[in-house]
């Protein structure tokens, strides 16, 4: 059954961890970006973590040694997993997931991002990105929900790598659509933490994914 | 001339501005990235703004939204630049430039990473992207030390926009090399802050760079 990931891009620490609270029985991760731990700061990721495993989406895309440094940081405070950008070369790839071993931590690759400049540059090697984050060793892939089409190409590839899907909600893309094309867990955002009621909108999106395994 | 760029890639916030304080009369600019903003907190900008003007290396690469907000922290902190990857795309290009034009900032967008993976998959299309920030009226480019040949390549296409030139030092670029290629400013991090004296280092690079410019 494909799992919910909440990307948790709220810029207050407090309503973070209130939301974190309600939605932790619908939710199978809580991803957090930089707008979340630069105004609240990188503890956000271990209260977090104390309601959900929280996936460090750091977009990382530096030389390795700044990038392994980035991740380090992520997994001491508590983080399952850190987000990567493959374009940055395999020896990037290779040494934030020496990082992530040593905290028996996982790393996901972008693939293309699911916003309209994502198919500039990024899609024209993302099938070869997620070929090197699976033979890397990497443990998923970052497929957009906007591009469901994508995500069918991608987890042709994948094999074990678990598909992970953007876009859902305000950006556009479709939770049947991108399930039914292969994502494993769907990443929802601010249909979630916008609404007057996230604990519900968590639930109704969970019971939505239930019926799509049960078909 | 050409300038310098200390890239302050400490881990204590204590110690980097205890550095910037003893090297602000030779350098032109302060670059922090992430590892040294997560372990102190945002502040460290405004604080390290007090010295010189800071560019926040936040290699940023995500979705036109988020990417906006993260450069809009950058900015409100007092940050004068911030540096972006152009593979993510001219949307996101346009939604930080756009943030960083209200604060009066600056946007540097990275053409290849100084690192051997920079050679896989961004140096493909380096030359697009250096076209592309160009286009839409970003601020400077970053282009690697290591690779005093792509500098040249780059300049041709810059126009006004500044380079900027990692990888001097540690990891093999040389100064005169970068700066005969056309870099504007070199950046140097390890080399300076790891020094037992990083005054008198940062004073001993700023005279090879006077050197050069006399010759």
């Amino acid at each position: 059954m494909a799992g919910l990931v909440l990307a948790l891009d709220v810029m207050d620490g407090e309503k973070a961890v209130e939301i974190a609270e309600k939605v932790a029985c619908y939710v199978d991760y809580i991803k957090v970006n930089y707008p979340l731990v630069l105004s609240s700061g990188i503890g956000i990721v271990e209260e977090l973590s104390t309601h959900s495993p929280v996936i460090a989406d750091f977009k990382i895309a530096d030389i390795p040694y700044t990038s392994s440094l980035v991740a380090k940081i992520a997994f001491e405070r508590g983080a399952k997993a850190v987000i990567c950008h493959g374009f940055a070369g395999s020896d990037m790839l290779k040494a934030v997931l020496d990082v992530a071993l040593s905290y028996d931590g996982e790393v996901y690759v972008v693939t293309e991002l699911s916003s309209p400049g994502g198919e500039e540059y990024l899609q024209k090697f993302s099938e070869s990105i997620a070929m090197l984050a699976k033979s890397i060793g990497c443990h998923g892939l970052i497929a957009p929900a906007t591009r469901p089409e994508r995500i069918k190409e991608l987890k042709k590839i994948a094999g074990e790598l678990k598909i992970f899907s953007p876009g859902v909600g305000v950006q556009g893309g479709d939770i049947r659509r991108a399930v039914e094309s292969g994502a494993d867990y769907i990443i929802v955002g601010r249909v979630i933490y916008n609404s007057s009621d996230p604990e519900q909108e968590a639930y109704r999106i969970r019971k939505i994914l239930d019926e799509l395994h049960e078909r």
